[in-house]
């Protein structure tokens, strides 16, 4: 972290030029299942790295009776898995929060769900042959520069058994293409479930390390912690969340939205890495009051539910909200949660709908 | 225009919520020829609206002999063009100038080429056939919203002159895939060598017009003006402007470059939407003095030229900055010309560069 704001402050210099980089996903696109290409939401740490895929290889080392180095011929040769994938980033949420931690200042709109094909990581792993003393995976990306003062490569661990998760890919192709660049060509992690930064783009080296891994990103970002002297708790799994469709028309530079009064479908998606979504509710009066969505069937079990609710308005002026809860009873909060880094700011959204009935 | 803030001020949550919606092309990407679908900028005015295919139709009608009604295969069956086009945004630059128009906040990177297929206007406006009494070309996106307090759907003319240019088109593939949602599914007018806001996304319906067309983004939006009272002139095409990749590695935070000495290659685009790029200068010092760079083959008559400058830097702080001018005269000034809307600010790029001796 480099700073904190007042909430109520008014946006840096810096957080734009981040926010002109990383874009998130427009809501109107959460009518499709899949996130076109494009519209998914993206977060580049450093650069957006150029690598050569014909000399590029995937080193798998460290703690294993069996080297690998392996070309992309070698990957697309193993078996493939196909499957949608809901990825939001740790930080969505981030500018509603108050102080405001001064990084890319996500609003609501850091999600998306893509349709990836890899090969599954722990057979790879079984098959370089883990070392009894095996006590994470490192997973190093190509793309390097400064955060926290420190210059690095973006790297991050897991803990052996959750590298080990059968859900667990290395993805090379999104929508049945090769990744774009900016989605981690040639070749990336794929971890269902948890939050975006886990899935290491570029992803170039794999080392099975015997100590916990101390890298920036996992020793200092992505922490809940309330001041810089703790060292916290990892950011893990996504926690609940529904969006909604802004209904209606926007005005252009407020987005607030103008809408006819008479029937309305209300839709949206929901979302949890840490169980299915068992429930959405939607509010037209800002939280008061609360009624239970349609819910449907997901694209896969790592993807987001989608969620529909009939609204008659009349006339007026509303505060439309939406909040979900999972299996696991997780749910959404009405104000936001606080943490230095601005990580999993899951408070329930809110859209200001003029229903004009001139 | 919504409002004006002094150019050293920060930035409102309306401005940072246009930023999160509206992407840029990160810098890194001027090293494609061809930008990467969801790469390329994207600026949307309202809503991204879901467009059903099977009962889209383009209706060509006003005052024409002709009238037609076309489906996507009608078009399709056409004589099909595909060329690369560099396209920008007539806001571009417009958070460099002070004091500074609030609308979206572009730094300098709402710019991308793509490779577009699609048949030609001009024929289709033949066989619809020009009465004599045609005046203008009005272009009417299915994108609906407010802005300036008046609802209406995104629409754009051209005169009849403009309209029939060979190289206009209508394009219906990207990169030989169908258009993406964003970019304008499943019909988007592209005028080559324009601003991007004359290329209407989501095309439906083309009206020969007989008077000027007075829409709001036509007769408020994009016109070059100093005051509200005055109807100023319209933003037509694209000035001259190059950028370069920024060197070295990056600072998360601040963006600022971090770079080893010794020989290094610079390298960048430029293009101009009024002729040829002649010329491409670079300056290590912040603008004091300047060096040709080489430059390369545009990837066609209507797209940005490589470039490239070999600079070999010993420890310390530089200003990275680079120029273009085109055939016609038109180059770069060292600082932004103001106009209401913040258009068409082509100021050089200036980027600041540590080289680290240590």
């Amino acid at each position: 972290m480099d700073g904190m704001r007042d909430g109520t402050t008014d946006f840096s210099r810096e957080e734009l030029q981040l926010a002109t980089r990383n874009h998130g996903m427009p809501l109107e696109a959460l009518r499709y299942p899949i996130t076109p290409v494009g519209l998914h939401y993206l977060l580049t740490h450093f650069d957006i790295p150029a690598v050569d895929p014909d000399t590029w290889r995937l080193e798998v080392g460290g703690s294993v009776a069996r080297p690998l180095t392996l070309t992309m011929q070698d990957l697309r040769a193993r078996p493939a898995v196909t499957v949608a994938v809901t990825m939001e980033c740790a930080g969505n949420g981030r500018a509603q929060l108050d102080p405001r931690p001064i990084s890319q200042p996500w609003v609501r709109e850091a999600v998306g769900t893509g349709e990836w094909t890899g090969t599954p990581l722990g057979p790879l792993l079984r098959e370089a042959g883990l070392e009894a003393d095996a006590l994470e995976v490192v997973f190093a990306g190509a793309d390097r520069g400064v955060e926290g003062g420190l210059e690095h490569a973006y790297e991050r661990s897991l803990t052996i058994e959750e590298a080990l998760r059968e859900e667990l890919l290395l993805v090379y192709a999104l929508e049945g293409r090769p990744l774009p660049p900016q989605h981690g060509f040639p070749l990336r992690l794929l971890v269902p479930g948890w939050y975006g930064m886990t899935s290491v783009k570029w992803l170039h080296r794999i080392t099975v390390a015997t100590e916990p891994f101390a890298g920036y990103q996992q020793s200092k970002g992505y922490r809940y912690r309330m001041t810089e002297d703790e060292p916290g708790t990892p950011v893990t799994r996504i926690v609940p969340r529904a969006l909604m469709v802004p209904p209606g028309i926007p005005d252009f530079l407020t987005r607030n939205r103008v809408l006819s009064p008479g029937p309305c479908v209300l839709e949206g998606r929901a979302w949890s890495g840490w169980g299915p979504i068992e429930l959405v509710e939607v509010s037209a009066d800002g939280g008061d009051s609360w009624e239970p969505a349609a819910l449907g069937e997901p694209p896969s079990p790592f993807a987001w539910y989608p969620w529909s609710f009939e609204w008659v308005p009349g006339p007026g002026v509303y505060e439309l909200c939406c909040r979900a809860r999972d299996a696991t009873g997780r749910d959404q909060p009405l104000t936001a949660p606080w943490n230095l880094g601005g990580y999993s700011n899951n408070e329930v959204q809110r859209i200001t709908v003029l229903v004009d009935g001139a």
